[in-house]
C-alpha cells in the first residue's frame, strides 16, 4: 500500500515479483526459513484454482479423499528411484507426545507410498478398478533456494492417485490429466502451455514416463506448471497393489499420478503482470470488477452513491468490489486497485449519473486505450462482454510473447545464444549425454519433448546423430 | 459391502461405530498409529460440511487463507497456559534436509502463535481492523487413545482467528461464530446442540472464556462439537499486537479463535444412525437420493430404464445416484443404500412405469411405514419436499432423544445416577473442586453452562452452596 513505485519488471524481474507479492498483499514470508503464509488475496486465487480444478476432476469421475501427513520411513524405501530423489528433501519428525518415535515419521512430500499402501488394502478385484482418487492438502520438500509461490518448504497443491487394470487405462489417464491442465490454464488462467513429455533426467523420481505442461514466464524463462506421470508398476511391485482380473489370475494394477500446486500462482504473477504490478485473468480474479465512486461535494455523493449501489446489485453475478474509501483520492484508488490486478474498473461520478453512463477501465489496456463510456442498459452483459474480451487479450498476448521468444536454432552457438533471452525448440537425439551439456554449457534444462511433433527427422542440435524428436531447451524456474 | 450384519447399536455402541465407519467406506485406519484415511464417502460428507460453514463465514465477512504447518517451538513457549495444555501433544520435526535443525518445529497443534507473530506485523493502526481470517487446513495433537473422526493424531479443521480494537468487539465475534457454528448444527446437519460456556477447567489453553457447542451422542454421552474462544489480549501480549487507536495511542487487539473439525462426522454418525447404519441428513448427504431399477427381463429393462434417465435429468438439482449394477439384486441395492444413509431411495420397476409412479423409501422410517408411492408428476418437487420432511424429522428425533435423557437430579446420589445414563442439567457453585469430585465419582465433567439459564438461583448439587448458573455434567468424548 506504499506510495514507493514497484521495481520495473524488465529491470529486476525477480525483484518486480517479490515486491508485488508482497505489496498485494498475496503472500508474506514466515518465521520459518523457506515458508509462506498465502494472505487472504493470495488465497482466494487459489481458491478459484481449486474450484476450477476440482470441477474438472470431478467431471471425469474423480472423487476427494484424504490420506495422512506422515509416512512412515521405510514406506518410501520400498521404491528404489522414489527414495533417492526424496531423500534429500525431507522433513522428518522424531519426537510424539514427548517420547522419541521407534520409527520417523517423513512429513508428506508426496503420497505415492502411504496412497499405494492403502490401495493394496482396498483392491482386490477388476470390479474395484479404476480407482480414481484426488487428494487437496499441504506437502514439504525441504528446498535450499526458496521464493514465494514458486519453491516453498511447504506448499499447497491437488495429487491424484489412479489406478487401472491395464497399461493402456493408465497412459489413457496420465494423457487425460495433462490434458485436463492444459485446458485449465489456457481457458481459465489465460496461460499458454506446451504439453509434452519430460526426458528421462528429468521426470518424477518413480515414474516410468512424465508429462508436464511448460509456460513461459515474463522473462523467458520456463515454468514447469503441472505434471502427470505414468508409474508403470513400479508402485504396484513395491506396495503389492494386486486385483484378480476377469480370468481370476492376480495382476499388479497400473498407476498414474498427476499434481499442480500453489506454484501455479506464480505462473499466473509472471505470466500477465506488468510494472503497475498483477494483471489477473478474470476468470479466476478474487475480484472481477471493481466500483470507484467519484465525487467531491455531500450533494454530489448523495446522487452517486445510489446509482453504485443498483449496479453493485445488477452485478451479482460477478465478484464485485465497491471502494467507498473516503481517506484516500479516486486517483489512489486507481493505482491500488491497478496494482492488485482487477481485471476491470467501473468509475461513475456525477456527470456519468446525469447521462446514464459509467467509464469502463480495463487493466490489461492501461491509460486512455483502457477507458471506454458506455451506457447503464444491460450493464451485467457489457461486463461479462468486456471481461471476456480481456481473459481473450490476456491470452493472445502471452502466446504472441512466447512466440516471439522461442527459436529454432541453427547450430550449438546458436542454442547457446538463444537460450540466454528465449527458448530453443531443437533437434534431440534422446541421449542423456547431449542433454547433460546443454546444461552444463547454458544453463538451460530439457522443459519438455511437446506432444506435437514437426513430423519428420533431423540432425541432434548437440551431437548431429540423427534425431526424431523436438524439444524445448530453456532455462527454468 | 459385507454381508454380515453391523453390531447391534444399543449392544456395542463403540464397535458398532466403528463398523459402520470402516463398512460404508467413510474412512479407514492408516499405517501410522492413531492416523485415520479419509475415504471418499467420508470426505465427501466433508466437503458438504466444509461448504456450509464457509459460506456461513464469508457471509460474515470471514476470508481464508493459509499459515504454516510448521512452528518454531519458542513461538509456543510465549504463553504460558498455552504450552502448558499442549507441549505433551506435540509432534516434533528435529531433522530437515539430512541436518538436525537448529530450533526444532513444531508441527502446528493450533495456530494462534504463529497466526499472532504475523498479526504483530500486519496490524498497525485501527484501520487495519478487525482483522477476521479463517484457515482450512490439518493440525496434528499426539493423542494417546484415539478413535476414527472422534480423536485422531492427525484432523482436519477450519481455525478462525480473528483481531480486534475492543473487548467488546471481540467477545461479540466469539459468541457470533458460536452462534454460526449452532445455526450450522441444527440447521444442515440436524444436530441439535446446546450452547454454552465452558468452565474454567475445561477452557482451552490460553483462553479467557471458552464456549461450545455440545451434542448428545445415540449412547447420551456428551460431544463437544465446535468452540470459539475469546483469548483477551494473551496472545496480542505474548506477540505483541498492537495497533494505533483513534487517539494515536498504542494499545494491545482483542483477540478469538473458533475451530470446528473433522470429529463433526462422528457427531453426525452417532447422532443419526441406527441398527442398519449410517442416517445421513439430506442437506448435508453425500448422495440425497438413490434410484434403484428394478428388472427381471430384458424387456421390462428396455422399459424402466428410459424412465430412470428421465427421471436422474429431472433431478438434476439434487445430488442422485442410479445404482445400475447387474450383479447384485434390488435387494442388496436397498441394503447397502440403507447401511451408507442415503436419505430417500427411489424404486422403479415396469408396474411403476405403467402407473406413471415411483416408490419413495425413506431412510429415517425402515420398512413399510417409510414407503409411499408418488406420481412421476412434478417430481423434482416432491423430493425437495420429502427431503425437507426427513430433515426436519431427523432433527425432531435428536432433540427428543437428549430431552428424554437429560435430567434434574435432586441430590447428589441422584446426579451419580443420572450420568450413567444422561446427562444432568444441575446448579453449581462454580467452584472447582465440586467439578473434580464430580468427576472423580462419575467419570462425567462439566460441558457446558448453556447460555439459556433457568434465571433464578439454587443449591450447587455438589457443596450445597447458593449457585446462580446451571450446568451439563456428562460422560463425553
Amino acid at each position: 500500500m506504499s506510495d514507493d513505485k514497484l521495481p520495473i519488471r524488465t529491470e529486476n524481474f525477480p525483484e518486480w515479483y517479490n515486491q508485488v507479492i508482497l505489496r498485494t498483499e498475496m503472500a508474506d514470508y514466515a518465521p520459518v526459513r523457506g515458508c509462506m503464509v498465502v494472505r487472504p488475496y493470495g488465497w482466494a486465487l487459489w481458491e478459484n484454482i481449486q474450484q476450477a480444478l476440482d470441477r474438472r476432476f470431478k467431471a471425469t469421475g474423480h472423487v476427494n479423499a484424504a490420506f495422512p501427513l506422515f509416512i512412515p520411513m521405510s514406506f518410501l524405501e520400498k521404491e528404489k528411484e522414489h527414495v533417492e530423489g526424496f531423500s534429500p528433501e525431507l522433513a522428518i519428525v522424531t519426537i510424539g507426545g514427548g517420547q522419541k518415535l521407534e520409527e520417523p515419521l517423513v512429513v508428506r512430500p508426496t503420497s505415492e507410498t502411504i496412497i499405494g499402501y492403502m490401495y493394496s488394502k482396498w483392491i482386490q478385484s477388476h470390479r474395484d478398478l479404476p480407482v480414481l482418487i484426488n487428494q487437496w492438502g499441504n506437502v514439504v520438500r525441504w528446498e535450499l533456494r526458496t521464493r514465494l509461490f514458486l519453491r516453498t518448504l511447504e506448499f499447497y497443491w491437488q495429487e491424484g492417485h489412479t489406478a487401472h487394470a491395464t497399461a493402456k487405462e493408465a497412459e489413457e489417464e496420465t494423457l487425460r490429466m495433462l490434458d485436463t491442465y492444459a485446458d485449465f490454464a489456457i481457458n481459465d488462467a489465460a496461460v499458454p502451455v506446451v504439453p509434452g513429455r519430460k526426458s528421462n533426467a528429468e521426470k518424477f523420481a518413480g515414474a516410468v514416463r512424465s508429462y508436464t505442461i511448460e509456460a513461459m514466464m515474463g522473462d523467458t524463462k520456463a515454468l514447469q506448471a503441472g505434471t502427470s506421470h505414468f508409474l508403470g508398476q513400479n508402485f504396484a511391485k513395491a506396495f503389492d497393489i494386486k486385483f484378480s482380473d476377469w480370468n481370476n489370475e492376480l495382476q499388479y494394477v497400473w498407476t498414474t499420478s498427476w499434481g499442480l500446486s500453489t506454484r501455479f500462482v506464480g505462473a499466473i504473477i509472471m505470466t500477465h503482470g506488468d510494472d503497475q504490478g498483477l494483471v489477473l485473468p478474470p476468470k479466476l480474479a478474487p475480484i472481477q470488477v471493481v466500483i470507484v465512486p467519484i465525487y467531491k461535494s455531500d450533494e454530489d455523493k448523495s446522487r452517486v452513491m445510489p446509482v453504485v449501489e443498483a449496479i453493485t446489485k445488477e452485478l451479482v453475478d460477478f465478484r464485485v468490489k465497491v471502494d467507498a474509501r473516503e481517506e484516500v483520492t479516486p486517483g489512489f484508488k486507481f493505482n491500488d486497485w491497478e496494482m492488485r490486478g482487477v481485471p476491470l474498473r467501473i468509475e461513475i461520478g456525477p456527470k456519468d449519473v446525469d447521462k446514464g453512463t459509467v467509464v469502463f477501465a480495463r487493466r490489461d489496456m492501461l491509460g486512455r486505450a483502457g477507458k471506454s463510456f458506455v451506457s447503464m442498459d444491460q450493464l451485467a452483459a457489457q461486463v461479462a462482454e468486456m471481461l471476456k474480451t480481456i481473459q481473450a487479450s490476456l491470452f493472445d498476448r502471452a502466446l504472441a510473447f512466447r512466440q516471439a521468444n522461442t527459436f529454432d536454432p541453427q547450430n550449438y552457438d546458436d542454442l547457446m545464444q538463444i537460450t540466454e533471452k528465449g527458448w530453443a525448440l531443437s533437434w534431440w537425439c534422446g541421449d542423456a549425454a547431449c542433454e547433460a551439456k546443454v546444461k552444463e554449457d547454458t544453463k538451460a534444462s530439457t522443459r519438455c519433448i511437446p506432444l506435437e511433433q514437426p513430423g519428420g527427422a533431423g540432425k541432434c542440435i548437440v551431437c548431429g546423430k540423427p534425431a526424431t524428436e523436438k524439444v524445448f531447451f530453456a532455462k527454468a524456474y
